[in-house]
């Protein structure tokens, strides 16, 4: 039972696209995410999911809009909704979500990332 | 689906201990909730809490230690551990948690809040 302290964590790692298990609570797991360039389309159809940005800007593309979000906004992204993050710089994203949801959604591939580690 | 900001949230109420609902997803709430002054000792039996300091300095007492949380610092409170909140200067705070967690856990009383407001 330790607090969790963001500007300690995130210089530990540098790969982007690789959520960091910081959390875990009631079936959900907090992760930290550095995010650059593009991510691919995807959706999870059974589990939302929470983006809140720490650092940087960090857009979330939808198939009808996008939105833009700055240091300490969130947004939730329902299941079954599909969408692309784009970072032009790079960005520090806590993430919420069930211990259940895959990076990639339904869109398995390259980026797609299983047994994430603990920092 | 729309983003929310804390600095724009927060402003619009000004009740110590009585959280607000900003978000739902997958069975749990996030909410902004301003501390001040102490809380009651108090534990929830099924359900473990985050807290995330977004302004301000908080203390959570346990039975055998306090931990003191600064703004981007977070903590998950396990199920069944007792806790007391403390905030020596007004905090603000972003929790997240079950749907079903009432904010004085065990100790129901004069603080206790039902149906949340949502911002």
């Amino acid at each position: 039972m330790e607090k969790v302290n963001f500007e300690e964590k995130f210089p530990l790692f540098n790969d982007y696209w690789s959520p960091k298990i910081v959390g875990e609570l009631n079936g959900q797991l907090v992760k930290f995410a550095k995010f650059k360039d593009e991510f691919v389309w995807h959706k999870h159809d059974e589990e939302d999911e929470l983006f809140f940005v720490l650092k940087g800007t960090l857009d979330i593309a939808f198939r009808d809009k996008t939105v833009t979000l700055q240091p300490n906004e969130f947004m939730i992204v329902p299941k079954g909704v599909e969408h692309k993050p784009i970072a032009k710089e790079e960005v520090w994203v806590m993430l919420f979500e069930s211990a259940s949801t895959l990076n990639t959604g339904n869109t398995v591939g390259e980026l797609t990332k299983r047994d994430l580690d603990r920092l």
